[in-house]
């Protein structure tokens, strides 16, 4: 039974989760607090990909855990990965009760975990805080679930709904505050995605230009015909540069491998490349989160895939005008029942900006 | 030296005149409050224009306010209108003390009400919430300040910033309860101002439809060229429209005069009604509030005219694509530099929609 000191431990073992959002990637970040007598004992969470999971970085903080009572934002693992299974850890300690807010997402080993610990005489209690510790981690849980990334768009436009002039402009269409805040998404992203116009056009850097650690996304181009130059900024630090493609032009790939980009290839649909196989691949390369940060082009064509998770998109209350460019390129739209719908789910003031956060779904 | 208690009466007033926000115009609406041995004796509030003010309203609800502190909004009226002055009716009254939230805006009259009340003995105070007072009629204020009416801007889009389909199909991109909402916008206004294209294209009735009392707002119609047909549906009752043109087509403007209409001239300015002339003219014609329910064309030129004073836009979270209409048509917008920028005021979740309320200064 849920006790409303279960459900106060677990919210700290939350928080504590919440401080891994940069730097877990690809693994998700967990928060665990170990428990005697009434008082809060040690506290743990993920370390970077290599290094102690929560239950383990929290065990390593007492010198006694034997009837401690552990809070765990995830069920803890059962398998030899780069470090040991949490559970047996767990056992080793003599913990005698284990709270966890939810059982592993992978289908596979769901309930392994909990299993390992019910049979070393542990007391196991699921489902504490279970949706606070399911947003945690949307991006690794939709990967093991549906072997796609959590997809999210992020788009910047005036009050008109115009990314640029019809010149191109757009520097700077948003406040100095949202262009900050889009450097938060890119951290907490395991891969930035554009399209190769917008290289072209931009030349941007898609690195998160933040002041605390957080591993860089990697940046990943749409660029179905190689047409990438090695000129760009991005290139200047090429070893996290993967482009998809569908060409198969064995000297411009190899050219761009070269300078140390990865190249894969998908097939091409209409032209351009597969979008529901470009997610699939990005899922199997272990990206948990997509910041995607393109066109028009690419986000008419996201659109109609129903692909996108969440949509962000930051407003400035600016007028550009009716023949400025538009956020979306839908060139199959006839009729206002074709419309998009999408469903508002949160509006946030960002310096004299707004924020507004949509998802696909109804 | 105002007491708390004054400030709670007043506040009392305030929310009094707030109830004939759709009723009386073009007078403001007061409140009033009489209050003796630290009781309220009787409450008022402009009624209809022709019948009485806040304070004879009040007035007519004691027989003996001998003695009796009253608050009022404004500035107890001097003059002889359809009705007496205020200022003689409260004095006559014995009233021995007035706490005023404001002085009369019109700054011809200002301070004479409050001069006969401090002539007749009575003890007055003025600035109890004067700034909660001053926007309960920001209309009337600004159209006896500046002889130009409060000029608001009602725009309904797409997220993506489209007013209709590149086929001009536009029904409905918000939803029901923002359609109800603006309702609210039109009856709290004095007139409604659409261009012609408007009235060509949508044939919109353009009166306010609601369930309780409310004046109903005059129809004015932008018409350059006199194209206005007589078959329209806002020539169904032609009494309450009128039509500023720049034309002096006696045969036309005969045949609209003869179904009931209303026709003035203004100057032209790059073939268009000049806006400044047409704000003061219906500022003469009494005009406190006005609602723009327009196209691109006009709203770019307001836009460019920097004469609104408040821009309602109507968000719904659907996406009509890059070859929908535009909001604003502004053809000299070259560079960034040469953006609008708005500030904004308020966000409001409407049903599914947002309301978004911008005004033009920075």
């Amino acid at each position: 039974m849920t006790s409303s000191q279960d459900a106060a431990y677990m919210a700290r073992a939350v928080k504590l989760a919440e401080h891994g959002r940069y730097t877990t990637d690809p693994n998700p970040h967990v928060g665990c607090v170990l428990v005697k007598d009434g008082k809060i004992i040690a506290e743990g969470r993920t370390q970077r990909a290599g290094f102690a999971h929560a239950e383990v970085d929290a065990l390593s903080k007492t010198d006694n855990a034997r009837g401690a009572t552990a809070y765990v934002t995830l069920e803890p693992c059962s398998h030899f990965g780069k470090t040991g299974p949490c559970s047996d850890a767990l056992t080793a300690a003599g913990v005698s009760r284990v709270v966890v807010a939810m059982p592993d997402p992978n289908p596979l080993v769901a309930g392994r975990g909990l299993q390992k610990l019910r049979e070393a005489g542990i007391e196991v209690l699921v489902g504490v805080l279970e949706q606070e510790a399911a947003k945690l981690n949307q991006g690794f849980f939709k990967r093991m679930q549906q072997g796609l990334p959590w997809i999210r768009s992020k788009l910047a436009m005036s009050l008109d709904g115009r990314t640029a002039l019809a010149s191109g402009e757009s520097q700077w269409i948003t406040s100095a505050n949202a262009r900050q805040d889009v450097q938060l998404w890119r951290a907490a992203s395991s891969a930035i995605v554009t399209g190769i116009d917008t290289v072209l056009y931009d030349d941007p850097q898609l690195n998160a230009r933040v002041d605390f650690d957080a591993v860089q996304p990697v940046k990943v181009v749409l660029d179905s015909q190689l047409r990438m130059p090695l000129s760009v900024r991005l290139l200047e630090n090429a070893v996290d540069v993967w482009i998809i493609t569908c060409s198969d032009d064995v000297l411009k790939t190899q050219t761009l491998r070269d300078v140390g980009c990865k190249v894969f290839q998908v097939d091409a649909l209409n032209g351009r490349a597969d979008l529901p196989q470009v997610f699939k691949l990005l899922a199997e390369l272990q990206i948990n989160t997509v910041l995607i940060e393109a066109g028009a082009t690419l986000n008419g064509a996201l659109l109609d895939s129903g692909l996108v998770d969440e949509w962000l998109i930051y407003m400035a209350p600016c007028i550009l005008g009716d023949e400025g460019r538009g956020l979306f390129h839908l060139p199959g739209l006839r009729t206002m029942a074709d419309k998009k719908q999408l469903k508002l789910l949160e509006v946030r003031q960002v310096g004299p900006d707004l924020r507004l956060t949509f998802n696909s779904r109804i």
